[in-house]
């Protein structure tokens, strides 16, 4: 489990984290467009000299903050689709509750993910745009496994597969830490979920 | 279909609805923050100063928007469940079609209001919490009927019926008009994806 692991470990508050902590907090509140370098600075507690220590531009943090989210969420649901050893129903079961738990934990950086792909420029939107491919793709694939060994019955495997993957974003929109239900309880239900979307047997 | 269909007509390109629809694709390209009025005027191919004598900020014309989108989709997918006119199932088939054509229709609309409801300030903010809240509750008693006529197996009503709203939603972010399916395809694929997260008989 060392990448999963790594992937959602407490960021430091100082340095590149800090500036990209601060950033992903503005930027989820203001929208990319509505925060300024100073702003980070200021929400980091550094001078906005210090931001151009580890990155050249806003740009540059942006693309920063999608790929290191984008990453976190692929370490996590690959590491849990291989260590699921069983079953297409247990991978999905586990590739379902990785993408849960990502969107509790790093419920920020999805949304930062999920709106701003509009403010990022090429390369760093290709870049992106391929990551969140291989995360459409490692769903497909279980989703496909299952449809052909006969247990999922979908006459639509790649729409289940975009409505599993959509449920689990939405959860960032209204999920709180402090709310009346755990991520482990939620995971539960989304699991339930996914397996009926596909039509489990 | 009266309601329904003046919701979805194409909207004039002078006055009030030439600046909304201008704002509409610049909000949906650049983000609220990210767009100036002097932007919005000249994608209406009018003055600053004309834009002034409909509306009296850019605060206003998001407000506009978002209001205008909600209650567009509140009404198209209102009268599909009261003409369903039959069972749970048929109601729910009815309900996510309206909410995938409203998603094809509307889809600018749509990402603008996914993505900048944190732009918006009390009381429009207020307001457009209350529809949406109104679109949930409008999906959520076609479940809970599903469930308690007993024809919905599901366990966790809510949280099917998020993740039916969601599936729809995400539309928007990948369905393009010239693409390979019509809207009409994608709503027979979407009816079937709502029945099975319901675990419908």
């Amino acid at each position: 489990m060392r990448v999963a692991e790594s992937a959602v470990a407490p960021r430091g508050s100082g340095g590149r984290d800090g500036i990209l902590d601060s950033a992903i907090r503005l930027f989820d509140q203001r929208g990319y467009h509505g925060t300024s370098m100073r702003d980070i600075a200021a929400g980091a507690e550094i001078t906005v000299a210090s931001i151009y220590h580890h990155f050249r531009s806003k740009q540059e943090i942006l693309q920063s903050i999608m790929v290191r989210a984008l990453r976190a969420a692929l370490a996590l649901t690959r590491t849990a689709v291989v260590r699921a050893n069983g079953s297409p129903a247990d991978q999905l079961r586990a590739v379902m509750r990785a993408w849960v738990v990502f969107h509790t934990t790093h419920r920020m950086d999805a949304v930062v993910a999920a709106t701003e792909l509009r403010s990022l420029e090429p390369p760093g939107r290709d870049l992106v745009i391929a990551l969140r491919d291989e995360q459409e793709a490692l769903f497909r694939d279980v989703v496909a496994r299952g449809v052909e060994e006969g247990v999922f019955a979908t006459g639509y495997p790649l729409d289940a597969t975009r409505g599993i993957i959509s449920m689990g974003q939405s959860i960032c929109i209204w999920w709180r830490a402090d709310g009346p239900m755990t991520a482990e309880q939620l995971a539960v239900r989304y699991e339930t979920l996914a397996l009926a979307v596909v039509e489990a047997a």
